[in-house]
């Protein structure tokens, strides 16, 4: 496996000794992370999870993912923000975007409990119809509104469907350790639901390598113990404070250069519509770790060169106000080649036989270029493939890297204040008790 | 049918001198796009296109959308940007995001030719095997390099696997009307196609409702007359230059207004995953349209609640630089209710045998007024139902304010010189003849 980060893209719009003395404060933010890991004052449980992740409940997880393959057909996995984006770019980012419908070893894997759209819910429920269906909740308390109602709804169809006892068997609940009363802990402990362990020192978008994320990525036929192995590759490749190879601290110390440059957007773009919903995850990662007291990047993604004929216009000549940073794949799974053509018509014979990797490699070459004239300037982070391995390093990076991002910009990388506000108005209208109307 | 634009969420930022002067500004800017179509100075078919469409190849649409869903069980339509996403929003729209999981009387529809990785055709591909394919491309020429490779693939798949004559019956074109050498249409008339129209007065993002867009989405059961009602009714109630009736005049004018006060990104935000493509159609739309010459208003879409648990502590605390525009709809189709439960383990009684509308709504209600309270303008458009005459009315509705919003902001809203740049670089980098290496 490998990644790397290549700057050519963007070292024409950087100041050496300006982002020198950028890259010496992420350095500081660096040291001021690990310092809060040791002395524990912050949720910093992921910094050292690839090695000290609870390894028999990890066991409990292949078992039970195993056991639950072979159970149902459609999977229903109930969750929402750091509770559902890890798990699913994970599947995405190895299955690819149509893991529904060419896997057929397994069960197909529907996310509810993301919104209060009924519709949305009604659809996942037709879907289950005369299917054999597992469920997977995924809540601290398990009062959360969205998907508190979707397992309601899940509760009752799988207690109609398999009465209570063999509905027992096909719940498995995710949720804080200790069983207070009126938790989804103590509810799982009274009806006999199987448990996993949402870990108190990790924040939820930091916890797609926990039990919140790992078994849902079991079940879609990942191996867990592959994406472990990579995180701790990237644990132990960004443990040091060297600035030239903990690549964490640099990757930081360029987004901080460009934010201070009034770079205020950062597009994360992908060239393989695998890595959509990682985008869709880096967007949490980074707005919600950073977006707070008037500050921080705004977060957006993009798959290229679809978006290249949406977005593309404006990222080539609108206000010059983001920069780009593209997860590039190098080599796809495929190895899908443009097939010869008697006639050439469509003017295609320049490509014949060459690879689709090939063609995508120089779209992105391109691509970065036409943007660096553009006024854009673009970070590449290359990795091999898109497999388990490659998943968890680039986890552990980006966690890594982002921390030290929010240490630098001077807020905490690890609350999200403002995600408060609009429940608290939401449950006031919807005449919630305690909530003064 | 309805459709209203509310304000309240937003008139706290606005001084009503300042928008009133915004406001005429905008009704010139609508005088002047109604000119250019007048003296057709611009490619501006779609203005008049609900009342003018050709009726004969409108029928014709119809009836081969009803030969291609009674012949295949896979339908793939291939085509990039505006030839994709109006489609693909209008499918969605009408039909859920589960359209491909839940119908039984048509033929499952994927996109492809909307990226060169290899793995996302070879996904395509495999859901094909063994199963009965027709294939509809839209291209203006059939020389994008995205769309022209995924036709070769499936070309060769359909022609190997029905023979030449079988894949002619099932190969459907979409392109310029004109019979030149090397282009699409040559090769349709050379093959037998069929082939539908892609009108030459009217640019891609702004294309949905002509051919281009109208084929796929009758081949999934939408009902496409409904749409050209919708539009045709949209363009009667935005015919006139009254800024008080003009919903598209006021649209505008609140979006420029926003702007010119430091609000760079435009959030479209829904409450309806139903909707999430209509995001993207609409970030082509207005982005496609606005980013150039430096200036534009960045667009940025999510579906909510889901993304308020990832954008959501951005929104609320971070940069005060943008403003929202929300997509609601009044009334899902499901009319899904929260079920009662014996045990209210998870706190939900005062919600049982409540509507998920009259949730929904309220959390809309809830984050509208805590963004406000955050610094963040909201303007709500909001529609009784997603079925097909809404989106139709709302295209028309988009097209024309976009319009009026690119004169406004003093660009020209119907080309994107900038998408050609990663173009030629690719070119060159591929070694197509023509472009030095």
């Amino acid at each position: 496996m490998s990644f790397q980060i290549q700057t050519e893209f963007a070292q024409p719009f950087m100041d050496p000794s300006l982002f020198s003395s950028v890259l010496q404060e992420s350095k500081d933010a660096f040291c001021r992370v690990k310092e809060a890991y040791q002395t524990m004052t912050s949720p910093l449980g992921w910094f050292s999870l690839p090695e000290d992740y609870d390894k028999e409940e990890f066991d409990r997880i292949v078992k039970t993912a195993q056991a639950i393959r072979s159970r149902c057909d459609v999977f229903i996995v109930i969750g929402i923000g750091g509770s559902y984006l890890g798990a699913r770019a994970a599947i995405e980012f190895v299955q690819g975007p149509f893991h529904n419908k060419i896997r057929s070893d397994g069960p197909e894997i529907y996310f509810a409990g993301t919104s209060v759209d009924g519709d949305y819910l009604q659809n996942i429920v037709s879907i289950c119809q005369d299917r054999d269906v597992c469920v997977n909740v995924i809540s601290k308390s398990g009062t959360t509104t969205e998907p508190a109602i979707a397992f309601r709804v899940f509760r009752t169809l799988l207690e109609e469907k398999y009465g209570k006892d063999g509905a027992k068997d096909r719940i498995f609940i995710t949720t804080d350790r200790e069983e207070k009363p009126g938790t989804l802990k103590e509810l799982a402990v009274r009806e006999g639901y199987e448990t996993f362990t949402v870990p108190r020192n990790i924040g939820g978008r930091y916890s797609v390598l926990s039990a919140v994320g790992l078994l849902p990525i079991a079940v879609s036929g990942a191996r867990i113990d592959l994406m472990m192995r990579g995180a701790l590759r990237a644990m132990q490749d960004f443990s040091s404070d060297n600035t030239h190879t903990n690549l964490a601290i640099r990757y930081a110390a360029l987004r901080n250069y460009f934010y201070r440059q009034g770079k205020k957007m950062e597009l994360f773009a992908s060239y393989t519509p695998a890595l959509e919903l990682l985008g869709e995850w880096l967007k949490q990662l980074f707005g919600e770790s950073e977006g707070k007291e008037g500050k921080g990047i705004f977060p957006v993604s993009a798959i290229y060169s679809r978006d290249l004929h949406s977005l593309g216009q404006y990222v080539q000549q609108g206000e010059r106000t983001l920069f780009e940073t593209v997860l590039k794949v190098n080599h796809s799974k495929s190895s899908f080649m443009i097939p010869a053509s008697a006639d050439n018509v469509d003017g295609l014979a320049y490509l014949e036989n060459k690879s689709m990797d090939f063609v995508n490699d120089n779209a992105m070459l391109g691509t970065a270029q036409a943007h660096l004239d553009g006024g854009v300037p673009t970070i590449v982070l290359s990795l091999d493939q898109n497999d388990e391995e490659h998943f968890g390093y680039l986890v552990y990076f980006f966690e890594l890297s982002c921390a030290v991002s929010g240490m630098l910009l001077g807020v905490d990388p690890f609350d999200q204040p403002g995600v408060e506000a609009y429940k608290k108005n939401m449950f006031r209208l919807l005449g919630k008790p305690g909530y003064v109307k």
